[in-house]
């Protein structure tokens, strides 16, 4: 098959990477379909007058990184599956999509620039036993409850069915979140400062519209949620990751002189787990304070924490109007809602409320009424302390697991939400390896540079993968983690038999 | 009371027109409450030491604008029901609210720009015969089709409730879309190129995101669609208003040298109701061609048509990829729905994608799983159907007492949609007035730079006003009719009974 390559020779790219890129593009944007043959190396690097070699080690990252597969001796293919799929972000998490668009005429004449996928979608190609981040059971929706209340709310409908609603939220939602994260996160919240939103991405949109993003620099964890980094990507932005430890951000590297938005998930940072100490919460306030900085504070998944109460949010301590707080239930319900909501202060609730007109006009009458005479009720708190134990028996079996057949799990972020962070053995591949080699085993487990994480510069040690267990019963965590024994170091001791 | 105006002698504004904007922006934000009493025209006009005519002018003017009304002998009085309560825009639709929030220390702090309130909501100051445009017929619903296919639905959610779903679109539902549009607007369209919208204002929203809006010119029809204005407003621009005349958009009065992107409505022009004439689209099609231009074809009625075949839409007649097509179901169903689309040429779909990932990552799973079914099973073409039949005669009828009432009906945009344009007879006062003292006996209707449209810089006509007859029983029609004629001239002859 023919296979054109511009390389630059005196580009700063090496050749091999060039090589690496350009195949990498084109299988990105369909070029090339999976499973179709590539020329052989020597027959490429004729072509493109590279040595041999250059392409040997073009192909072999290639096939590291799981684009391209050999079948001995009938050479190299598209893999079936990519790991973009896998990732769900591909090409377009990256330049890549840009440069395909780019490349496009008609999509030029539209002045069109390309913008990434920050947040993960169902995958055909999702491995048998998956970890992926956040994904809540999904047997345990409460559909009884849900269509009982749906269908009453649809017999009384009124009006509220043909007319526009408050773009800012049916008043009731409004009231029951007020009233949900009082005790749940330590916040006196006045339902105006509730917007009721499609999610936290429709959230960080309406901040973004706001605080004026594109004129104020960002400030955003390393690694942190792709979701957010895309978005204010997407929005023109030069980003400043600021690293986390184990204690989350590490605040102290914040500009003393030079103010802006800081966007930082405290309760169970995305993806590491890690939970900001209190000691780093007042410290950011303070500093938001002396700076005039905004914080938005995303608490995607605080609704669940299983060991000791959790820290009130930076919102609940906030006391100079700083903070904008991201709320989903994407979560604690499920993404196939799409409800969340956004608390703002006082100052700017009207501006919100406008900012979100503009957006989309507000959600669907019917699944707010719903939603709100579910939490109303008490059914949601119900829901989520049933969801819990499910939760954090599933989390104890996976350390169990991990432990018996590793001999120990060096685990982090472990107290609260709906996924952890494993270090694997001393002497195990490095992370994106064991990722690969465990995707080819059938089971999804995340190093930190993807998994709907990302990370700046590849500055995020490659020693530490996440796993997202909330979706999985202890049976498969108990297949997922002998399979993935074997990807990491040969087959597995069975003896990781739940211990009750 | 105390009123304290600062007013600049040397500024370009008339004294007159300082004072009346200063009161203005005070009732507006709140600090002259509904009700509250205004210093005597003398004693202000010592304060502020300038002549008395200059107050008693500003004030006739808050009071033809129905911003205040006179008491007699008690002097005048901020009006319990503001106009801006009545059209639900606002200060917040012009300058108004910016300076509110300028003024506010904290908002400042957080960075935030006001943006306006671009679509209309219920307001608690709703008239009682309420002409308001675009508003389907409650009891039209179809709550009993809908609740069965919700019910199936729910019970076989499976991971559809809990999981991310396709940004784009639930797949069935974006092919139910494509095959609708076929037979209805003459296009010929792949499913790929449909994302669903949470309704037009996302779907515009999205636009902007993918046509770099905000690095190229903007043409408008004038008088427009307020929600499409206030968007790029918002977003940063200056916006080039196009006349529109009997035939729809001048087109000739586009720039032949600058292309950049058109907004129009081209089945029902938003608020005229004309039809954008098939020599103009032809035209449009091939200016947008010559100066690379992008088009976005706002079409939210054109599923009602009454007399004659529809034209087919701008999408169905391109050939270069131009344009951007912008359909909803808050008119054919409800705006509580939530629920509309995009189609876009097949060169940027993946980027569309994309872009509403980035925005809000999709609509609820189980809204769009009952709207695919609807419109699959025939339901829905049944549906508009027998909508058409209501709201045609509801038409018929308002055009009847109209006659009947006024001796003579001049009307515009019968043909389609959910409204009409009328002029009243000759000597009638202008279509502001005629909207106040209407309001004040009930009824709502709307001048050209109202009822949730624009008009730029005042060039809009002031000689016709905007009914919406859709969510208004014949019975109502006939009163609202007879009260609107004793705003306008006096007591109406009892004549308008139904003729069937």
């Amino acid at each position: 098959m023919e296979l054109s390559l511009v390389l630059d020779t005196n580009g700063s790219a090496t050749l091999q990477a060039q090589v690496f890129e350009q195949v990498r593009t084109m299988i990105l944007e369909g070029r090339l379909k999976p499973g179709k043959g590539l020329p052989p190396s020597r027959l490429l690097a004729e072509r493109a007058q590279v040595s041999r070699n250059t392409v040997v080690l073009a192909y072999d990252r290639l096939v590291d990184e799981g684009y391209i597969e050999s079948r001995g001796t009938a050479g190299m293919f598209v893999s079936l599956v990519l790991p973009d799929d896998l990732m769900s972000i591909g090409g377009r998490a990256d330049g890549d999509r840009q440069n395909g668009v780019a490349k496009n005429g008609e999509a030029d004449l539209l002045g069109f620039d390309g913008l990434p996928v920050g947040v993960m979608y169902p995958s055909h190609a999702r491995p048998k036993y998956d970890f992926w981040l956040g994904r809540p059971d999904a047997n345990g929706y409460p559909v009884r409850a849900w269509r009982r209340i749906l269908v009453r709310k649809l017999a009384a409908s009124g009006f509220s069915l043909t007319e526009y609603g408050e773009p800012a939220g049916l008043e009731e939602l409004r009231v029951a979140i007020a009233d949900h994260l009082g005790p749940a996160r330590g916040m006196a919240v006045d339902h105006k400062q509730v917007i009721v939103t499609s999610g936290s991405q429709d959230g960080l949109n309406l901040i973004c519209r706001l605080c004026n993003v594109t004129h104020r620099p960002i400030y955003i964890e390393n690694p942190c949620y792709q979701g957010a980094a895309y978005l204010f990507k997407s929005l023109g932005h030069k980003l400043n990751p600021i690293p986390v430890d184990d204690h989350g951000l590490i605040v102290d590297n914040l500009p003393r002189d030079q103010g802006g938005i800081v966007y930082v998930t405290p309760s169970h940072q995305y993806p590491t787990g890690v939970t900001l100490s209190l000691e780093r919460r007042m410290k950011l306030l303070k500093w938001a304070e002396e700076t005039s900085s905004v914080i938005i504070e995303d608490d995607y998944d605080s609704d669940f924490r299983y060991d000791g109460p959790p820290l009130t949010s930076l919102a609940g301590l906030d006391r100079g109007h700083r903070v904008l707080y991201v709320g989903t239930f994407s979560k604690s319900l499920g993404a196939g809602l799409r409800l969340g909501y956004v608390v703002v202060p006082k100052c700017v609730s009207d501006a919100a409320r406008n900012a979100k007109s503009q957006m989309n006009n507000g959600q669907p009458w019917l699944d707010q009424a719903v939603l709100a005479e579910f939490i109303e009720t008490g059914a949601f708190d119900r829901h989520l302390r049933r969801m819990r134990l499910i939760y954090k028996s599933r989390r104890d079996h996976l350390r169990t697991c991990l432990e018996k057949t590793f001999g120990g799990a060096d685990l982090k972020g472990e107290s609260g939400g709906l996924h952890v962070a494993w270090r694997p053995p001393e002497g195990s591949p490095p992370a994106h390896e064991i990722q690969q080699r465990a995707y080819k085993k059938g089971v999804g487990i995340y190093a930190l540079n993807s998994g709907g994480a990302h990370d700046f510069d590849g500055t995020a040690s490659d020693d530490v993968l996440v796993l997202g267990y909330s979706s999985l019963k202890e049976s498969d965590i108990e297949k997922a983690v002998k399979r993935l024994h074997q990807a990491v170091v040969g087959p597995a001791p069975d003896q990781c038999k739940k211990v009750s």
